[in-house]
């Protein structure tokens, strides 16, 4: 564990400060910041005198970064950046975020802190199955595995067979992949001829899809591995904003690395510990691409409590979904993952879903479609009935809302080889 | 350039040899190499007395690689290895090259020096369209590029239309990616819209896949840019083993990095300078996997002039195909490059085709297909078959088969996302 880890609040605050005038300083070379910061009387990086100050900045938002594009937020000469990774759209505005090797260094080591803060050594073999490339899943954890020593195999995303293989062949003990690639991978396990013996596994990182505590369990389950739970945006680098330690109780924000506010999204004023608001960022370490009080458009809530590991830094629930991800359905707001963890919660049923709202006439339908065991579809139809009535009440428990619950053999619905897409929302675009 | 890409013959000499006993001393601490070498009576760095002595160790073959699978080869604690590269098979014994930090060090900085030997400098925007991963083209240039302080695109291969998206929004200036990949950029450029002022584009690196000249000079007339020819063999850590200057005449093979012989196949005897033969490469810079005498199964042959860029490590020609690659056809030896190479030089000929061999009865059969403009492909069926004529005299002149050949429509034949499949052997396996 690196000192900073454990540091007292006190002297983590401190160094904060002294990061956050740094950073404005970054920022005030920028078009996008030097006017709006402008402004509000900030013009020198001693105007920050306190880390209360930061309250005085606006929240910068996605549209933000878009109308910034491409160099409206960049603080560094061109030839200074060596890496840039943007939203991988064909058509649009992307975003954009520049690195400079200070930026790639500090990235690597929060990457390579998030990786040993589960427990992995340098002994233990790596096999990243996150997409190597735009996506910061795969080149950020990637750098961090190397640098902490471990025998990173770049597997990359896909090709399950050879996944399987490469498990086999080197003995693979830590993966990093999606959950729904996880659970995809056990779903193929028999179909493949590989029994869990066979494997040398004993650990997965996951994340990049917000999945919930149930999915995690099965995980665990099914592979006798532990879970841990990763957190990282694009804007914010990628994966090692924040990750889960051996306690598995929330993922330790690096608050040497980014101030974290959470904030209520009406009113946007901070929220108490243990309340779900809408996390915003601030970065600390990036020279290239600065950003001040980023709304990550993710819900969270802090624990108020001390983690048992001795990390002073704040740890941070899953996330129930992104605003971006919430569903309007007959003026209810839902979250797919109130949806899963319904669904996870039943044992019998597998581990795909899917989740399908259409317009029917001035209604909204849902129709929530899982894959049940084979045993189930026998010519005596009521249990299929029974079992489905179940879901819907369970759902209609969690959600206010009675959903078309369809059950499905395994197999039917579509598998995931990257990011699951689980939500299709068929409505016409108002 | 750095002060050893010119250092006088004498002195490299003298380098290599402390490398090559370095070398010696890491390959007998593995146990195929302990064996084999002790088996001559070397058993110690000291025993190489001079670069001479390379020449009683027996050749390594990918085969040896395959028999010491999957530690064999390795030198150091497997804890101390932070990244393998492995063939993607998912069937049969792969081959690996495991890599410590050392290892990856001195790869990047090899990278950064090949692609700062085209003339390509920091303040050049990188687009690497090779696949990252497991596959070294992407991963390796990937490095290389950043320390070289270029701003990288991790782009990975495939998806043209970003492809296209990313030049444009980010004044893409040098970008990586195999040869028939950038033909298929070239033929798509029209659909998509693009047209060569939109783009910023100075050079392209290409290498993975053997090409002739006129592929090169294709190209670069294509898109009004400098072609720079690239080899590497994962075997050897992948791109970086030798690299073409702004001279483009053969590659320099990084000789501190690597010693260099070339073979005659059947007396596997050292052929002179400019004697087309088998390329055998002895690591000089890597502890985890040294390989001595690894036979590369690529053809070529050494410049036997100086370069007018000054550096003195030597220069190879571009290959003409690997031995794995060559077709036995009636009984003759044809590389596909030679075929390509016909193909072409005829103006009227696009930029895709393909290779097919077949048994008609005892006979192999050998049909060019290839694709022609649309304005041929009139009514007059004359003008088609006076082409296609054309094209089979010229291909026998230089591969003394007779083919059939075969003009399609553009679009007709196969594209590559990635490494081309252009040879396709259809006659029964014996």
């Amino acid at each position: 564990m690196t000192a900073v880890e454990t540091v007292p609040r006190e002297e983590l605050e401190k160094l904060q400060l002294a990061r956050l005038r740094e950073t404005v300083g970054h920022a005030l070379k920028t078009p996008f910041y030097s006017r709006r910061l402008g402004g509000i009387g900030i013009s020198r990086p001693e105007d920050i005198e306190s880390l209360e100050d930061l309250k005085k900045i606006p929240y910068t938002s996605k549209d933000d970064l878009r109308s910034a594009f491409p160099y409206g937020m960049l603080s560094i000469p061109l030839d200074d950046v060596v890496r840039l990774h943007a939203s991988s759209g064909t058509t649009g505005t992307p975003t954009v975020i520049y690195h400079n090797q200070h930026d790639l260094d500090a990235w690597t080591a929060l990457s390579a802190r998030s990786i040993l803060c589960t427990g992995a050594q340098r002994r233990d073999v790596f096999q990243n199955m996150m997409t190597y490339g735009l996506f910061t899943g795969g080149l950020g954890l990637h750098y961090g595995a190397e640098a902490a020593g471990l025998l990173v195999i770049p597997a990359s995303s896909g090709n399950t067979k050879r996944q399987f293989k490469l498990m086999k062949d080197f003995g693979t003990t830590v993966v990093h992949a999606t959950p729904s690639y996880m659970l995809h991978l056990a779903s193929r396990m028999e179909a493949e001829g590989i029994r869990l013996e066979d494997l040398a596994l004993k650990k997965a990182l996951v994340g990049a899809e917000p999945h919930s505590e149930d999915i995690r369990r099965k995980i665990e389950e099914l592979f006798s591995i532990d879970v841990y739970n990763s957190y990282g945006l694009s804007e914010m680098n990628g994966p090692g904003v924040a990750f889960e330690c051996v306690f598995k109780q929330g993922m330790h924000v690096w608050e040497d690395n980014y101030i974290m506010e959470i904030i209520d999204r009406e009113s946007l004023d901070q929220v108490e510990d243990g309340e779900y608001g809408e996390l915003v960022l601030t970065t600390l370490c990036r020279q290239a691409t600065p950003l001040l009080r980023y709304r990550t458009r993710d819900i969270t809530a802090v624990y108020p409590d001390k983690c048992p590991c001795g990390r002073t830094h704040r740890r941070i629930q899953r996330f129930t979904g992104r605003t971006d991800d919430m569903l309007i359905i007959n003026g209810v707001n839902v979250f797919p993952s109130q949806i899963e963890e319904v669904i996870m919660a039943m044992p019998e049923i597998g581990t795909n879903y899917q989740i399908v709202v259409q317009k029917m006439g001035a209604l909204d339908k849902l129709i929530v479609k899982t894959e049940v065991g084979k045993n189930i579809f026998t010519d005596d139809t009521r249990d299929l009935k029974a079992l489905s009535s179940r879901i819907a009440e369970n759902l209609k428990v969690s959600i206010s809302i009675n959903p078309t619950v369809e059950l499905h053999e395994p197999g039917f619905l579509p598998v995931a080889e990257g990011k699951a897409v689980r939500v299709l929302d068929q409505r016409p675009r108002m």
